[in-house]
């Protein structure tokens, strides 16, 4: 597999499957891992990282789950793939960033990916479609040890796995969960349920990972704390709080319909109108007006549209991801057009 | 002929044929008259208006154009009835204060309209589609002479028809022309193209006359001088300058679709989109979408839906017609969802 094969797929998270998938688009684990008697990668000189990068990729080479991955050197990639694995969630923003020693690799459903040579050393991500945080932590689990039979991690009795930032270390797990919470947004409660949580040692970051603002209405959830505790009470901390947060969307769609069922139709229909009619439009504009039109069709307004495609156009229509559809470098301007064509072309219109 | 006839139809003027149609939209041509021998109207007591009424209504009635005619007294008619008819653009809002001595006829296609005891004894209108005024000036004239033969007129050898205001006096002639300027707007021409023709004599107001601000683009563009001219002069002078504003807005369409065509086409298809969409929509936002709308068909980029469509959709969607429609009064908001449906069904869209 290749990356042109990413770019041609809709990736195992997009699918619009698993529980409360209307609400939680996906559920995302990661684990961070360092190779035993190596310094931290911040740290490491040259032929460090060089014989991490080797030992981690015959390790991920060995993996079943790895069997039909692709195994790339960001080095290897131009700033358009680099954006595009960004946007694709397989990899984050400091990864793009050009060195050697940084791989990633990816196996061919997009489940897993990892991120060799990043902050630490390994970092494991495991992603699944809907509300599914136990299960795709124990892929996870199951990836790491089968990563653990070919390396030996840092690690303390005291003070668990050991990370390059203390607020990974212990067992280094971050579950998070991709949210759409559009009634919470328009019933103004967004920021008092996500102070409430907060509180809770659970963080709220845009779509693309901390520093990154919410748009649309997507936010992704997860925690904090790695310390202290099993993985397993983690992510069941986690679930636990979710659920709360979804339950109150929930009600706050049941508000809507009751009370403001006519000015909520109008927005969502004109979001539809614009999407299906403009010529030109941002990347923020559509995902605002993607928003408002999967909020229609959860609540039963909008009836010839799926979430499996709204999705994909999540996906396709940003930036990189056009600019690996179109095989080349665009201008903004010419995205903006683009964008625009592709759109009304998935929702056929002419 | 009675006023739900009326609001069953669309009206002569808003049929979209005659010259340069896709410009302007109407030509229309007033004259001012007074019964000689009465005080003008707002200095004539209850007795005074009865005579002036009885001996215009028996005028009118002999007259061939309003053989069909309906004539009704503004008293008969309820608010809904009143707002219709000033939307309708057969009665000015002044005329809908009710007066016992107040009436308005109005010929089965809508070409010719005359209020009794408006300011004047008599304000006889005829309206056409497209930029016709010279045509528009020989019914309104035929007319004249049909009902100089009932009705002696206030007229001076000095000064020629004496009307109550002073901007009147002389021929009591206006001609004006309902014009669409929307690519002198786009491109900031308007204010200064508007401030050359009022150099000349020209005035230009919003959609209902004076003190009514010019909406989506539409602009009543009439002669302010009755005096020291023969009609055919005024009407000669008028129809040459509105011919100056059409080459105008020819070229500033010209300009945009050479220039800044994706922008354009954006904008129009938005409008569009929106227009077919919404839910809930004010008639200030109507006329706007609709603007756009029809600039879209005048310049080739919507080829699906005609003027003649966009006409209805502009008279039809105002809020007395509204209720005409529906057959009782409507709040603002009901109003608003009402407009929305009537709008998705004329553009067939569920």
């Amino acid at each position: 597999m290749n990356i042109n094969d990413i770019a041609k797929q809709t990736g195992e998270w997009l699918k619009d499957e698993g529980p409360n998938a209307d609400i939680v688009i996906s559920s995302r684990v990661r684990i961070a891992r360092n190779v035993k008697d190596y310094p931290f990668y911040h740290w490491a000189g040259k032929k460090e990282k060089a014989e991490v990068f080797s030992i981690v990729k015959e390790a991920i080479n060995t993996s079943k789950y790895m069997k039909n991955s692709m195994f790339i050197k960001i080095t290897d990639l131009d700033e358009v793939d680099r954006l595009f694995l960004v946007e694709r969630h397989l990899m984050s923003r400091e990864h793009a960033v050009t060195d050697e020693a940084k791989a990633l690799a990816v196996d061919d459903r997009e489940i897993i990916s990892i991120m060799v040579n990043e902050e630490d050393h390994i970092r494991a991500h495991a992603i699944q479609s809907g509300f599914n945080l136990v299960d795709t932590w124990r892929i996870v689990d199951t990836l790491d040890d089968e990563l653990s039979t070919k390396i030996e991690y840092w690690y303390s009795e005291r003070w668990g796995y050991l990370t390059a930032c203390p607020t990974n270390i212990g067992t280094g797990v971050r579950g998070s969960v991709l949210m759409h919470l559009p009634a919470l947004v328009i019933t103004n409660q967004i920021a008092r349920v996500l102070q409430a949580i907060t509180k809770l040692g659970i963080a709220a970051r845009g779509l693309y990972g901390e520093g990154s603002e919410a748009s649309g209405n997507f936010f992704q959830i997860s925690n904090q704390v790695t310390l202290g505790r099993s993985e397993e009470d983690i992510i069941d901390n986690i679930e636990k709080l979710i659920n709360q947060v979804i339950r109150r969307e929930r009600s706050a769609r049941e508000y809507l319909l009751t009370n403001n069922k006519a000015s909520i139709s109008d927005r969502i229909w004109r979001a539809y109108g614009t999407l299906k009619s403009a010529r030109i439009i941002t990347s923020d504009e559509t995902i605002r007006l993607l928003s408002l039109i999967r909020l229609g069709v959860d609540i039963g307004i909008i009836t010839d549209i799926n979430r499996k495609t709204l999705n994909e156009l999540f996906i396709f229509t940003q930036p990189a991801h056009l600019q690996k559809i179109e095989g080349k470098k665009l201008s903004s301007t010419d995205r903006d057009m683009k964008r625009a064509d592709l759109i009304r072309e998935k929702l056929k219109v002419a």
